[in-house]
C-alpha cells in the first residue's frame, strides 16, 4: 500500500541481497525501521516481540521462515530432522494464531518434496512467496465482498459517512496488501463511497492508535482514535453503523480468536443491533475444532507490556511506567467471541454466516 | 486510610492553616503531593483537571469550594448573587456527577440561612465538614453492607479467594474513606475474607492502574492490573466470581452512568451470569430522571487525555505520545449502564435491585 507515495509491504524478499525484510511495526507510527530475517532465531524474535504480527503477516513470516531456516549459514543441507525441528521452534514462537501453523506446513511440504538441496530450497522460497501473492489476493477479495456491505449503508444514510468501528489492526500492516478489516475499508473509500472509523486504541501494545491510525491516515481515510472502553458507549448513541475485525484462529463453527477486547465488542453490537462482521483469508479457519472458548490456546504476555507505555519524547521513543511497580499485571492476548455474535464472514470467497453449514458451504472441500 | 503508616483522607481541612488541602491524584502512584485549595478558581481547576477526581469527593470538594468562595480574598461578604454566581461556576467545574451539584446545593443553603458574614462562613464550613463526615460513614455503612454478598461467595468457594473485578477508582481516594466499590473489598479483607481484585486499568487516565492498584497495594490486599480488554475474556474462564463498581450518576430508575466502559463490563458480566453491583452512597442519585442514556448528558474531555500517556521515566514525571500526532482522538468520559444488566445497588442504607420500586423502598422519603 501507499506510504508516502511509495508502494509498500510489511514483509518483502529483496533479491539483489536474497534478504527477507520486515517493517519493525514496533516503532511505528513514529519512526521506519526496515528490518533483516537472515536467522530462525531472527525470525522467531520478530515473531515473538511483535516486529510483526497480525495472523496473515505472521504465516506469511513462518512461511519465509522455512526459507531462512534452509539457507542460514549453520543449515544442514538437507537433514529433514533439521528441517522439521526448525519448523516446529518456528510454530512454537505464538501459539494462537492458526496462519503460522499453516504457512510453516505448507512451505515444508513443498520443500520436503526435494531431496536435492538447491530444489529445496527453490521450492520453500517459492512457495513462500506464492503464499504471500495469495494472502494479498485474498485480501483484495475480502474488499470487493466487504465492499457491497458498506454500500449499502451508504445508500440507507443517503450517503452520510459510514461509521465503521474496528479493534487492533487488522490492516495492510497485519496483512501484505489491503488488510482484512480494513479490506472492506480501503475498497470503499477507493469507490469514494463517505467512510469515518472509529479505531479502538487497543491496549496494551495499541496497535490501533499506532498502527490502525497511521495506516489510515498515509491512505487519507477519516478516522477517530477511541479508548477501548468507549465503543459500548458510541454504539448506544447511534454513531456506530457496522463493526469489522481480523481474527487470528476461527473455529469450523465459527467461533473467533481475536485481540483481546474483540468479544466485549460484539457483546455491545449486539445489544444495540449493530452489524458485527469478521473478515478473514481461510488460511485462519481451524477446521479441526469446534468450541473456540475451551479449544484455542489463548497465549499470556509479558506484565510488562501493560506497566509500560511506549511512545514519543522530544523526538525520541520512551517508554513510561504508569501503575505502582510493584502491583502484578497479567496479560492475556485474545479473547474468543462465541459465532452467536458474529453477523458474518467476509472470506476471500464470500460472505456468509459464523455457522458450520454456511462456512462449509463456500469451503465444500472441508466437509467431513 | 493507611497509607505507609499514616491516617490518609483525599480532602482535609487544616485547622492550624485554615486550608482545604487536596491529595494531588494526577502524580500518584509515583509523587505524593498535597495541594492547597485557597480560591474558587483552584478549587474549579481542581475538580476539571482531576487533582480530585471520584463523584462523592468532587462533590466534598464542591462543598468546601462553596466555604472557599467566602472566605477568598476578594469575597463580597454577604452579597448573595455573588455566592450564587461562584456556586453555579463550581456546578458548571464538570457535568456528570450528581454529587457536585448536590454538594454545592447542600452548603450554600446552609449559608444562605445566615445574614451576617461570620456565621455565614461558619455555617458553610460546618455543613461542608458535615458532608465530608457523613460521606465516610456512608462508605463504612456501603461496606458493612456489601460484606455479606462478598462472605456467600467465599463460603461458597469453600474460602478459595473471592475474584472481584472493579474498574476505574471507587477506592477510598474517590471519596473519603472506605471508597465505595472497594469499601465491601477492604471490609471482607478486615474481616479476613480471601479477596483478590482484578484491575481494570481504565484508559485514558488509568485511574484503576494508577490509584486502584495503589490504595490496594497500600492496604495489603491482593490485585492484579489487566487491560480494559480483559475482563470479558477473563470472566468466559470462571476467573471472575462478582464485579463491583462505583457510580457518578444515577436514575431513580436504576440506570448508572460511570467510567466509560463500566456498559461494556455490565454486558459481559451478564453474558457469563456473574452479579453485577454497584455500590454508591445516595449523594449520586438524581431523583429527577429516569431514562439514563437520554437524560444524563456525558462529558468529553480533551483529546490529549488519550493521545499522551502520563507515567515515570527515570525517576521523574514524563508523558509519551502514542499515535500518530495528526491522528484525531475522541474522549467520551463516562458511559451509562441500564438497569437491567445491574444485579443490585450497594447503598448506605442497605442493598436493593436497580429498580425504581426497590430503590423508592430504601428511600420512602423520595417516592412521589
Amino acid at each position: 500500500m501507499n506510504v508516502d507515495g511509495k508502494e509498500m509491504r510489511p514483509i518483502w524478499f529483496e533479491k539483489d541481497s536474497q534478504t527477507v525484510k520486515v517493517i519493525d511495526q514496533r516503532f511505528l507510527p513514529h519512526q521506519f525501521i526496515a528490518k533483516d530475517l537472515n536467522t530462525v532465531d531472527d525470525t522467531i524474535y520478530a515473531i515473538k516481540e511483535m516486529v510483526v504480527r497480525g495472523a496473515p503477516l505472521i504465516g506469511a513470516t513462518g512461511a519465509l521462515g522455512v526459507y531462512i531456516a534452509l539457507v542460514q549459514k549453520d543449515n544442514k543441507g538437507c537433514d529433514n530432522d533439521y528441517l522439521n525441528s526448525q519448523c516446529k521452534r518456528l510454530k512454537d514462537a505464538r501459539p494462537t494464531a492458526m496462519n503460522l501453523f499453516w504457512g510453516v506446513d505448507r512451505v515444508s511440504s513443498a520443500a520436503l518434496k526435494h531431496e536435492n538441496y538447491k530444489n529445496r530450497v527453490e521450492a520453500a522460497l517459492n512457495e513462500a512467496l506464492k503464499i504471500i501473492e495469495e494472502e494479498a489476493f485474498n485480501c483484495q477479495k475480502i474488499g470487493e465482498y466487504g465492499l457491497p456491505i458498506i454500500e449499502k449503508i451508504s445508500k440507507k444514510k443517503n450517503e452520510k459517512p459510514v461509521n465503521v468501528l474496528t479493534h487492533c489492526n487488522a490492516g495492510w500492516l497485519a496483512c501484505i496488501e489491503y488488510g482484512t478489516a480494513t479490506a472492506p475499508i480501503y475498497t470503499a473509500f477507493d469507490n469514494s463511497i463517505d467512510v469515518h472509523v472509529w479505531v479502538d486504541e487497543t491496549r496494551p501494545l495499541n496497535q490501533g492508535s499506532r498502527l490502525t491510525a497511521w495506516e489510515l491516515g498515509k491512505h487519507g481515510v477519516h478516522h477517530t482514535i477511541i479508548t477501548d472502553n468507549a465503543g459500548g458507549h458510541i454504539m448506544q448513541h447511534g454513531m456506530v453503523d457496522i463493526v469489522i475485525v481480523g481474527t487470528d484462529r476461527t473455529t469450523r463453527s465459527g467461533d473467533v480468536a481475536n485481540k483481546i477486547g474483540t468479544y466485549l465488542k460484539a457483546l455491545a453490537a449486539k445489544d444495540n443491533n449493530i452489524p458485527f462482521y469478521v473478515a478473514l483469508p481461510s488460511s485462519t479457519f481451524d477446521w479441526n475444532i469446534t468450541n473456540g472458548i475451551a479449544d484455542i490456546p489463548i497465549e499470556e504476555r509479558d506484565p510488562d507490556e501493560i506497566k509500560y507505555v511506549y511512545g514519543l519524547l522530544n523526538g525520541k521513543s520512551a517508554r513510561v511506567l504508569v501503575p505502582p511497580e510493584e502491583s502484578p499485571a497479567a496479560n492475556h492476548a485474545f479473547d474468543v467471541t462465541p459465532a452467536r455474535l458474529v453477523t458474518g464472514f467476509i472470506t476471500e470467497r464470500g460472505v456468509c454466516k459464523a455457522a458450520e453449514q454456511d462456512i462449509i458451504s463456500l469451503f465444500p472441500e472441508r466437509s467431513k
